[in-house]
């Protein structure tokens, strides 16, 4: 087999020379261990809403044979009822990446550089490289917070993913309104996957700036990584813009079950609340058990933690760690090759870690 | 709220300049009446196996709170053991129209125009307008077959649909074998969407010819539009190029139902088989009937009829059938607006626009 495989890759052929090359993506570690406590990839410890549960019972497979509604209307408009704006100020994706990936191509089309920070969401500059949209990386601060003043310069766009990511680090409405105002002639992206878990949503600015696309998941705090669900929410010309962009590309992108599942969850305003009081619970206790072992970290108000330790490597930590089948992610990247993310799991979950931790350190 | 969408679009805004305006793609009719007749976007009238029911009742919601596998392994590995090729060599998207984008923007890279009939598939021109690919559309001869000498000349990649659409001609093993000698340097897509109901796969010329690309889907003959399952398959590193970019675009755009639904009915060969001889049944029964009405039309592989009337417009038969409930498609373009795209329905279904045709033209 392995020489085989070897065949394929040294082999060229002539169609080669012609087609798109890009530096392959790697996604993050989907390990399939039975037992494994798994903090690596922010995904809800929690189900989904007993409503999803019902809509997954009922949903009758002979409606299979048809073509979903391409304009996914329950769900759209479910979220503009419960966003209060009008349905034309929804779009709706296989996923936020879609959603971001559509954004980009609709919006990042000028000559000038894209900004968004160094440390970040680690797919814009993917995007970008695949759209060939020319784009700069702003450094953050040390203390890992973004400096206002370095998005006030020519640009094409910007994208700020708020609280970032994978810093956990959260910027105030003040913060993006100053953004937004220095930069009315370009689309400003704010990328809010984890804002439920403690953020406060830039969607009162919807009112007052038409150049704002704000980006959310289904995955995080909806609990339904597995079904990709992302939307945008904006001005209902910048949401025309990207409809055009998604029916030139694929008319039919959510399918029949995702709609009626998704649309669900939104109408379960109780259960979501009570999971993230749930996960924001964990999460300060969490807190504190690592400040106790000596962990180094900026306040988090997202589903996880970035953490460093002044006396262990992180990554001599994530693997001791990954011995004991406890999955945390760990980025061997410039500036946070000493960090570890680690995901919010249930109280049980978060137990074993600190007593892992524990063990490790002490 | 008429007038607020007025303002909305003469309003300019200042971020427009410079975004990615395109042509909207509308989609298809997707009509919601209570007890019509849907022969118009040749769906199956038939539902999809009893083994998808089964997945769809047996799969654990809880466990959507996970991100989907990836590499979609299950139903990559059940459609290479289906097909008798290597996993490597089949690539899974959502529908037929995300794996197909996904090949135009991987392969469609050169500054030659790529090539494809004028009376196809009507997204092709949309991707290349989307990706900035030039192409040239090769006008079919009179009796709507494609000339195989059309292709071969300069060019930057060929998609050919087979049996095409909307005409539902099939053309032989030995035609596409033809064109993928003559144009060894590029990628040749064959889009066999239609193949099930009567065609020839070219699925044993990929042992031969590494430019070759197979897509296919589960939209018609598995009954599955709803659920967005379209497939590639190819050389091993053909298919890995269409990975990494993939990977680049959205590492999870196949969800956990669609995944474990999908691989349910790949399983289940006896009912697959059953329901094309079903419709491949009725097509024929209703060519008879067509006939004897005094419909032309070239011989169909697929699962409709692409009939015109030598007394009566298409257009006007198409407007008297949607007065009746009946839905057919009818495309307004040049030297197809006098014809008709009659999906095959159910013998019942077809019995009532065999009784209602009869009636408009007798």
């Amino acid at each position: 087999m392995k020489k085989r495989e070897e065949q394929i890759v040294d082999k060229k052929f002539s169609w080669e020379e012609n087609i798109r090359k890009v530096v392959p993506y790697v996604p993050g570690e989907q390990p399939k261990c039975q037992n494994m406590i798994k903090l690596n990839t922010n995904e809800c410890p929690y189900p989904p809403s007993p409503l999803v549960e019902k809509a997954l019972r009922e949903f009758d497979h002979r409606d299979l044979r048809l073509y979903p509604d391409p304009n996914a209307s329950i769900l759209t408009e479910e979220l503009a009822k419960y966003y209060g704006v009008e349905a034309e100020q929804v779009f709706v994706g296989v996923g936020s990446d879609d959603v971001l990936a559509m954004a980009f191509m609709t919006f990042f089309n000028s000559g000038s550089p894209i900004l968004f920070p160094d440390i970040t969401y680690s797919f814009y500059d993917v995007w970008a490289e695949l759209y060939r949209i020319p784009y700069k990386m702003i450094p953050l601060k040390e203390d890992f917070t973004i400096d206002p003043k370095d998005y006030q310069v020519e640009n094409g766009g910007i994208v700020l993913p708020n609280p970032n990511a994978p810093t956990g680090i959260l910027e105030s409405l003040a913060f993006i309104e100053e953004i937004l105002t220095a930069n009315r002639d370009v689309v400003v992206i704010v990328d809010e996957a984890y804002i439920d878990f403690g953020g406060e949503s830039a969607l009162p600015l919807l009112k007052k700036y038409d150049n704002l696309l704000i980006v959310q998941t289904f995955s995080k705090s909806r609990a339904m990584a597995g079904m990709r669900i992302g939307y945008a929410i904006g001005n209902e010309k910048l949401i025309s813009y990207l409809h055009h962009v998604k029916f030139s590309f694929n008319s039919y992108t959510m399918d029949s079950i995702t709609l009626s599942l998704g649309t669900a969850s939104v109408k379960d305003e109780a259960y979501f609340r009570e999971t993230l009081a749930k996960v924001i619970k964990t999460r300060e206790w969490s807190k504190e058990k690592l400040k106790e072992l000596g962990f180094i970290f900026e306040d988090s108000k997202s589903n996880f933690i970035f953490a460093s330790h002044p006396e262990k490597k992180a990554e001599e930590i994530y693997a001791y760690l990954r011995s004991k089948n406890i999955f945390v992610r760990y980025f061997k990247k410039p500036r946070i090759d000493n960090y570890l993310r680690i995901s919010i799991g249930t109280d049980e979950e978060m137990e074993i870690l600190v007593k892992e931790l524990t063990e490790f350190l002490m």
